[in-house]
């Protein structure tokens, strides 16, 4: 199993190549069957084919992520933080304007250090226009 | 399934209700079959009994919560925040001294918004002498 530091230093990468729009960046963290939960609640994204598609749009959207508090580990495969994605453009949704959505992101890892899940908790209360 | 809202109120009712150090009150926020990891990775703490050995524990050591991000919801049956744990005085640990953990709670919940797992994400790198 992974440190909780070489985890958390993942998780940290992930944020950072999510706010270059670093697709090939963003997939390489990932485990081949690694998956997506975002919101929790929602279909998962599981595969690479669905990744590509899934982080595809959201580098479209020019989605950038803050951490607002951690990344934080375990005694275990998961880390997790809370920030904040502000979303200029949803590639779905082209009226609604930019948004702001505050949430936590939970990641697991696998041996190699690869995100196996990531889920991020956020609802319809926390999508804020601005 | 509960609204977002009303999980989030009940993750806020446990806050309160652990910085009260109303041990049966934090206990009739769990489902029968609740479960606790906390931190996750460790034994999993699960069932009536196992809940009131383990909310005793954490009343004794004056544990008390500090809601730092959301709660948020989700779109499924679980809600999440991250949180500072302040203990004056661990149990096992009595030599310790005041700690401070940096973290994330992470709960789902069934039908009747009873609590079904608390998940508490932090390592050793998050427990700080204060």
């Amino acid at each position: 199993m992974p440190s909780p530091a070489e985890m958390k230093a993942v998780m940290l990468q992930y944020v950072d190549r999510v706010n270059a729009g670093d697709l090939e960046g963003i997939l390489a963290l990932f485990a081949a069957n690694g998956t997506v939960e975002d919101p929790v609640g929602s279909p998962l994204v599981s595969g690479a084919e669905a990744l590509r598609e899934f982080y595809t749009k959201a580098v479209a959207s020019e989605a950038r992520l803050r951490v607002v508090a951690g990344p934080y580990g375990s005694f275990g495969n998961a880390v997790a933080m809370a920030a904040e994605v502000t979303v200029p453009k949803v590639a779905d949704m082209p009226d609604l304007g930019p948004v702001l959505i505050p949430l936590v992101e939970v990641m697991t890892f696998d041996d190699d250090c690869r995100i196996t899940s990531m889920r991020a908790y956020w609802g319809e209360e926390e999508m804020q226009k601005i």
